[in-house]
């Protein structure tokens, strides 16, 4: 399963599988009569985010300025930054030179975050939209919905244009949650909406995301949605029943460089060469361990150090031996990808290409 | 404390801090009668390597081949790999140019690692000094102590140079575990140590490593030390009061983006620009959150996403406005060097440098 001359680790994407993940969100969204946005932060590849509009995304989102910079200087015309950027002088620079060559909105949660934009565009306030971030249950960033006039208002006398709502149901990462926090997600944005409307104003964008939720499909207030994950899949995504082993595009091929029978208490594991350098070290509470093995799928990644994953190796199956190489699935595929500058693109087992990641690193 | 011309998130090194650790270590090393061989994957920058090397450093350790190649190319001249590398032709072929520059030591942990590197090598084998690693309890990689002989000697049938042992004492990364696992480093090498002259070898290194151990000071049965978080600290460290707050060379600068006062159930809480894309993930058990702020040690960093720290603020503090500007120091700094290209030195409070993190990426 990993060609001949692949150096481990590295990260594989198998190419057919990615444009097969990219085909069925597209169609999804269509039947539905949403807008596909994709969060570009996930692959941070132009070669992906191409195939992605090519299949009729109507535009981009991203999570930085620096971002929006790779993927607009690669000709996209629509971004979105769903971020509640605090924009001081250089920021608002960087944002002019963006609605030079494309349609930009931008994130918004405070009345002062609207406030301090606008003061920082100055006449060019206008060339930028704003979607006021909504809190759907995550509660990290975003404002009640009832809060979402406040700051539409201040972001108006800024001279900003507001364009609607936007929401991260984050709270969706979790067994059993996606269905509710879909619910949420439609609950927060068709409130925040409608309170908005009821302020006047013309709410031409209501913006929802997650993977986990976008794949659940039903009815929706959203115009659009901003997944990103689904173009790989990941152990996140599996362990929440979200895609199959089928689905996943991305796997970091890795090398048995340890082995070790149970012996002096201790258990029958092998040790593999991708660690958290390159499978990130993201773990919630509630998955099985730090990344998973598609071709054995009751292994379980119990450890993970810089250059190391220790994989305690089920009873069923012979412990692999030492210079065996495996394919590992990560448990968040945007991390990994912000963490090497090339993938390997493989399409039936055979080398294809090298894809810069040229977005990677891009935090600001 | 974060110089008005960074743009946040940023990794900020203040070179004064960087530079006292690096000589404390280095003067504890030589009261010691030991050899100090700093850990480089914690920082891969050259301009870190040279200041440890003018301090006394005997030499540097790295994980992979691309992390030592770098670094010989900038003129080191002693280098451990202490990892267990499956090697290839490939890999023969770079530690063969790398043998050209440098004393090279590799690690080792299985009788069949040693006869394919061996193979591989050929006629060069001896020009590869090897050190067989031990399991001392962090139960990773590494044989027992009563095992490296059988390694041992098939490395010498290989035709490699056989120099010593090796051992990391990660285990040490649990709070009220440093001495426990000090005790134990000390044990497994001296044991390892003791078979292999048993068995005729000429033991010239014996390599301890971690931060939380070498810090302890004491006996011990190593000839060299290991540790590479020293050179920054981090927040583990902190709350393995492995180091003391002053101690910490390393901070992100970060600016608040989302300020929620308590309402609705949540908590009071603030959201920086420092996500898991700078910060790295790592998050123990036993650590307090994601991440620490110096300015305010009550302060919990809660939740991370890729550009979102949550932080749940004390109730003894003001929540701080928006597009304050805070310094955040990460759990695991080795993380946050790999993400980033390049740093900014600080020194008093002014941007005095920009280094690039010149290994950064390289994972094989």
């Amino acid at each position: 399963m990993i060609p001949a001359d692949i150096r481990t680790p590295a990260v594989m994407i198998d190419v057919d599988i990615l444009d097969r993940n990219i085909q069925r969100m597209a169609a999804s969204m269509q039947d539905r009569g949403l807008g596909l946005r994709p969060h570009v932060k996930t692959h941070k590849t132009l070669e992906i985010a191409r195939r992605q509009l090519a299949a009729g995304a109507v535009g981009i989102t991203v999570a930085t300025i620096g971002e929006a910079e790779v993927f607009a200087a690669d000709g996209v015309k629509d971004i979105f930054i769903a971020y509640p950027l605090w924009v001081e002088a250089d920021h608002a620079a960087r944002l002019r030179a963006l609605t030079a060559t494309c349609r930009l909105a931008v994130g918004v949660d405070s009345a002062e975050g609207a406030t301090a934009m606008g003061r920082q565009l100055g006449p060019d306030a206008a060339s930028v939209e704003v979607l006021i971030e909504v809190d759907s249950g995550h509660h990290r960033s975003g404002v009640l919905p009832d809060e979402t006039v406040e700051v539409a208002n201040a972001a108006a006398a800024a001279g900003l244009g507001v364009a609607g709502v936007f929401t991260f149901p984050g709270h969706s990462y979790k067994p059993g949650m996606p269905t509710g926090a879909a619910g949420n997600e439609n609950d927060a944005l068709g409130q925040a909406a409608a309170a908005l409307v009821s302020a006047g104003f013309d709410v031409r964008t209501i913006s929802g995301g997650s993977t986990p939720t976008a794949l659940l499909g039903g009815d929706t207030a959203a115009t659009e949605l901003r997944p990103g994950v689904y173009v790989f899949g990941d152990a996140q995504q599996l362990e929440l029943e979200r895609c199959t082993w089928d689905d996943v595009a991305l796997t970091v091929a890795a090398t048995v460089v340890s082995r070790h029978e149970a012996r002096g208490g201790n258990v029958r594991r092998v040790v593999v060469d991708a660690g958290s350098k390159i499978l990130g070290s993201d773990r919630p509470d509630w998955a099985t361990g730090y990344a998973r093995l598609p071709e054995y799928p009751e292994a379980r990644v119990t450890a993970l150090s810089e250059h190391h994953a220790t994989v305690v190796w089920p009873e069923s199956s012979e412990l692999p031996p030492l210079g065996t190489r495996l394919r590992v699935i990560p448990n968040h595929v945007c991390l990994t990808m912000n963490l090497v500058d090339e993938v390997t693109v493989v399409r039936n087992g055979v080398v294809v290409e090298q894809w810069a990641v040229a977005a990677r690193g891009r935090n600001n």
